[in-house]
């Protein structure tokens, strides 16, 4: 069963079948990561293109090595260094890529829609939406998904809290479309100016009351405080953050006792979390990243190839 | 027949036969493109060093895509990250380079002639010209070549109308001396003041009036209005550069019914090309696009592979 | 028999044995380099990235060369644009990259004692120090021994003069670490205000007068005035450096006839070194840039899959 998209350009577009089949597929080619061949020919003279209009090494690389890890080709395009600063509009970027003939554009962009856009203009190739603007993050969504899965062995009834700046935060909304769709019960929280007005229409529930979001929860998402997204003060000061936001052992406590916590890094120690809680051992952060890996390769590979063989038989 | 010379720095350098069999290795190599691997073992453990001392995502990534589609190893090396910001000579960072064995260096550089200078400093491996000061940008000359070819079928008494920033464009200068060289009629358009004294011993005719230019041409070729190259003011205003050389409809009319509009990008799109234009039936921008890819790929196959196999033998 | 350590962190921690080995393993991989098929297949479906904290195109791109002629993976993970500039801890940053599976990551920082840091962190990979504050680079170290054994075919009893910056250079003291651990006798030099006080412990004669130092000098090392590193006024102007302690054919003739010539690039010509020595028969510089890539080959390959196959046998 393959896909039901060209593109993945959102969590918005997938069916809960779509998710299942990239977790699994993710699944295997996470196996190969123990091996010393850390490799599958299966994209094998296939280009991928990371068109990068944001700085973000992080997950450009997270692309980069699931790309070289199927073997296929990569070129990193960053904007600051591109034609883009010439005044070269979007859709004449694309579509000059397209004329390279990648068969992926991976693309950042500070607005969202911009991979919306791209993939309207695009007939040769598949656009993954690496993250746009306040909008989507949906392979962030997606790892996010795979690790719960791989530590509670289901979605449904799950509490998972999600705190910080929902406001400014691409992985907050995606991780909500997905959490709701597989049937999870989803609480945001966050200072009163950090939560956008639209977001208890997604199916979550909000509360500007850390206790409450944490009260037996079994997956706790802390968010990034961006402080360099912010212009304007929503919170008086980092230290008052902590205090109210912070994630901590004696607010980790009211979480069942097996919750797990999850954050999509970078993570400001002792902003959003305390250092004790980041690296103990119900943080499940540093497998967050290793499954970016594998849910990229899965996301490439389903794209692109995954409609004539399984995962399980590559790796075989 | 082999390419008359070792390493690609300009056309003056090259003779017709030298660019028939580049145009034609550029055509087989183009036809990988619609397969699902678009990839030849043909340079497989080769080195291409990219050093770029002015920013260029997009020839940059052209010639690596070319590259990884021979097969070779790239590696990017960008003068603002680099040793020449210390006070290295050019001649020695060539030689530095050259030691680490490379059998390719593509150079793009800010002054006339560095590819020459590197040439004749460099004993065991080629030098491409992607493009020098205000000199000459060969291997794009070489992809309009291509895709004049492709439309036209011939050069030889071809009206060709090349309009636009004359003074500063090293693409115009490779490309009157292709199209020259090649058979062609060349005019060339610009307000007096972006027109070099130099120009009429091209063999091309000048003219500071569009419509002399478009009339009855079978190939117009806008040039990019380069404003971050200006200190100076060469025109009044980009609304007056529009209203006297921006190509629009009218105008294009004038051409022969089947003419093809070019531009070597990025595109300013109503500076010297309506949109409506660029986007239009004639234009083939685009393809441009993808036959410099074709066209990089023959000419690395060329200066190291190509002596002993053709082409068609490879990507059959 | 196998390196003795895990990690390449410095010249400190290396046995004369762990050296010996090395530089062998490097003269094998160098027979490669003269062949059309510059590569070969051992460290395939392995991941290697760079992490370099301060810009370096030069040393990034000898170790991304060395990877990629060994069949490796390479990722660039520059800090500039990374997420360290968003706050995050060196040990977070290495613990986040390790996520992702890598076999080595090769470090550059400005502060001393970082790639220990990160080897202390680190369970699953190989950590290799490619320059770090002003303690050790110690594949230059290995570089240069190389390129002396290939002229001297020895260390024992040979002299070599080390003059520059002592106090700003890592490669000086990496080199002092190994040349002394080695047998040779060695004489550091440089303006007083360039002498660290803790050098002499290091076995090594110091001197302030560039005659002393060259006089019967089997090799002499001119280290790079590093102008970008110095915020205070060590010596009174460069014109009075280049008078006291710059390299010239009259000051050559001091050391042995046979006295081989290095630097560890890229040179001032006319600073520390007169451009007609740095271009003369008993320079070795550029020999020095091809043994990098031959020593970094030697090091990836022996950290990773030495303990099986001897070099030679793999270029067999």
């Amino acid at each position: 069963m393959p896909l039901s998209t060209k593109h993945l350009l959102g969590i918005a577009e997938l069916s809960p079948a779509d998710i299942e089949l990239i977790l699994n597929t993710a699944r295997s080619f996470r196996e190969i990561f123990s091996r010393p061949i850390k490799k599958v020919p299966t994209l094998r003279g296939r280009t991928v293109i990371n068109l990068f209009f944001e700085p973000s090494t992080r997950t450009r690389s997270s692309f980069e090595i699931a790309a070289k890890r199927l073997s296929a080709d990569t070129i990193n395009f960053n904007v600051s260094s591109s034609s883009v600063v010439k005044g070269e509009s979007l859709i004449d970027t694309g579509k000059n890529l397209q004329s390279m003939n990648p068969d992926i554009i991976v693309v950042r962009h500070h607005a969202a829609g911009a991979p919306q856009l791209l993939a309207k203009h695009c007939r040769n190739c598949a656009i993954v939406n690496a993250g746009d603007g306040m909008h989507e993050h949906p392979t962030q969504a997606l790892l996010d998904a795979l690790t719960i899965q791989d530590h509670k062995g289901r979605f449904e009834g799950l509490k998972v809290a999600i705190i910080g700046d929902i406001a400014h935060s691409r992985v907050a909304r995606s991780d909500c479309l997905l959490l709701v769709k597989m049937g999870a019960q989803v609480v945001v929280c966050a200072p009163q100016t950090l939560i956008p007005l639209d977001f208890a229409s997604y199916g979550v529930s909000v509360t500007n009351d850390i206790d409450v979001a944490l009260d037996g929860a079994d997956v706790v998402i802390m968010l990034r405080t961006q402080r360099e997204r912010q212009r304007e003060v929503f919170y008086p000061s980092v230290k008052e953050y902590f205090a109210f936001y912070g994630l901590n052992k004696r607010r980790l406590a009211m979480a069942k006792k097996d919750a797990i916590v999850m954050h999509p890094g970078p993570i400001n120690r002792g902003i959003e979390i305390d250092p004790e809680i980041a690296d103990c051992r119900q943080s499940v952060i540093l497998e967050q990243v290793q499954n970016g890996v594998a849910t990229r390769m899965a996301i490439l590979y389903l794209l692109l190839g995954g409609r004539q063989t399984p995962a399980e038989e590559i790796i075989a």
